[in-house]
């Protein structure tokens, strides 16, 4: 099935407790779309990004049969650009730079032949941009996936509400779903959330794992011990791509294989936080990523006669 | 298998955001007594209290099917105290009062026919009272458990390593495995904790649930849900009831088996944490226990073909 893809495409400079980067290529839609690549060979990106970025990484991204028709190139502007420092514990950052460049003026266009994408990932940005994406859509997607973040509650709430009412698949995490609600319980949390209009929810707890509720269904993926997490970035954004890429390529909405797109995406996010950036996304093969998700089984699975 | 049980037995008074108690009878013990006597009935408990300690609360255990001829009652003396405040996050709280009265000079004496127990818990206690504990015994036991706390890392830390030395299963929580390591990594900490003699390591993680580390095996078992974590104190003591208290009742120390324990003494915190202290501890059935390990197998349980 065909999987859109709408997000950033950016420059991160990155600071860990392991080391540093320059400008290396980033944003949520670079990761989703890599992501999802080892599922799914017909993805579309909807993006921005100035003429400073690299021809070279738009082909590595073509490589990995990602389409980038639709990725506007904005001459003589520059590309969106963060840049943050993470804290020892790797569960906190701080932002240093946020140069919003060729975003601030998105308009997301699909071309033609994005129209009738029959699974649809929206990557954090402006709700109103995610919402602009939906209200091009030519027939009725079999799913809706939506990530975002707590900057757009803090100022952009009612625009948030209107584009999460519309989605079938909310991904937050924890702190945001508290945000959000009010409420502590994540249980309550998902209820109120789950009211709000999406059917499923998933909520990100990063080294805690991932959490799946949908009706009064819950199911739960760890996160998988590493020796190092050497790179939080995109973590987020690489769940995102492994879920939908899964179920784009499996076309099976069924809550079975919902857990199992869970548990492909938290393989994702494991890769990716090995190396810096997306430099651990680029070199696997499908084998590979089975074997993470046989570790995944591994870790969990018990047996019992009650 | 007989399980002999050794710990605290106290009272405490508890303040949660949800309301609070007067003294209440808590105690490491008491808990771990409680939660092991949904899996076997011959239980073993040497701890100490003062003359306060109220008949009904001896008899209560009794009929639980501990055996008290170990609990030593001292004249005149007072039970030990523990009174404290868990903030809105329940994963931290305030000690208010901690009177160790009757504690203070506790000699742990094992009646005879304690001696030649097959499974033993050490209690939280100060390691060279745990010590006194195992060279009491008669017979080796099949299987060791320790828990200890980051208190005894600051003041006894080679007392404390000493007792590690010498047993199968250290519980602790991941903050104290960071302590007692100095590695921010689990799996890093894992390996040195294991090098300092117990074969087997949990790692509990609170609301995120337990790690068993053995050999290159990791099994995790995840907290479950709940809508109210309503007083957290106790939790770590009914893990470790249920852990053992299953351990000794099938006497079967396969690593399939050991996972099965931990999924059981993590039903247990779940009881535990539901009510004010002990109070949801002691009237279960055993139909109950099994119908919330249910709940953490539909929790975790996927399947996938890789």
């Amino acid at each position: 099935m065909s999987l859109l893809v709408v997000g950033t495409v950016a420059f991160d400079a990155i600071e860990t407790p392991f080391g540093k980067t320059d400008k290396i290529i980033g944003g949520a839609a670079t990761y989703i779309g890599l992501a999802a690549s080892y599922f799914t060979s017909k993805i579309n990106l909807v993006s921005i990004v100035g003429s400073d970025f690299p021809a070279e990484a738009i082909a590595a991204m073509n490589k990995r049969s990602i389409d980038t028709a639709g990725l506007q190139i904005v001459e003589g502007e520059k590309s969106f650009f963060w840049a943050g420092k993470y804290h020892n514990d790797m569960n906190t950052r701080d932002t240093l730079v946020t140069e919003l460049n060729v975003l601030e003026n998105f308009d997301p266009i699909l071309p033609d032949s994005y129209k009738a994408s029959e699974y649809i990932m929206l990557g954090n940005l402006t709700p109103s941009v995610q919402m602009r994406v939906l209200d091009q859509l030519t027939e009725k997607p079999k799913l809706v996936v939506m990530d975002t973040m707590n900057f757009w509650m803090d100022v952009a709430l009612n625009d948030l509400k209107e584009v999460i009412a519309k989605v079938d698949v909310l991904t937050i995490n924890d702190e945001e779903a508290r945000q959000l609600t009010g409420e502590y319980s994540l249980i309550k949390a998902a209820k109120i959330i789950r009211g709000m209009g999406p059917k499923y929810l998933v909520i990100k707890k990063g080294e805690h794992g991932a959490l799946l509720f949908h009706e009064d269904q819950v199911f739960y993926s760890p996160a998988l011990l590493l020796e190092e997490v050497f790179d939080p970035t995109g973590a987020g954004d690489s769940f995102a791509g492994g879920f939908i890429g899964f179920l784009a390529a499996t076309d099976d909405l069924s809550f079975e294989n919902m857990k199992r797109a869970v548990i492909y995406g938290s393989a994702m996010a494991s890769f990716c936080v090995e190396k810096f950036g997306k430099e651990n996304l680029e070199g696997l093969n499908r084998g590979e990523v089975n074997a993470r998700v046989k570790q995944f089984s591994n870790l969990v699975q018990f047996t019992t006669d009650v």
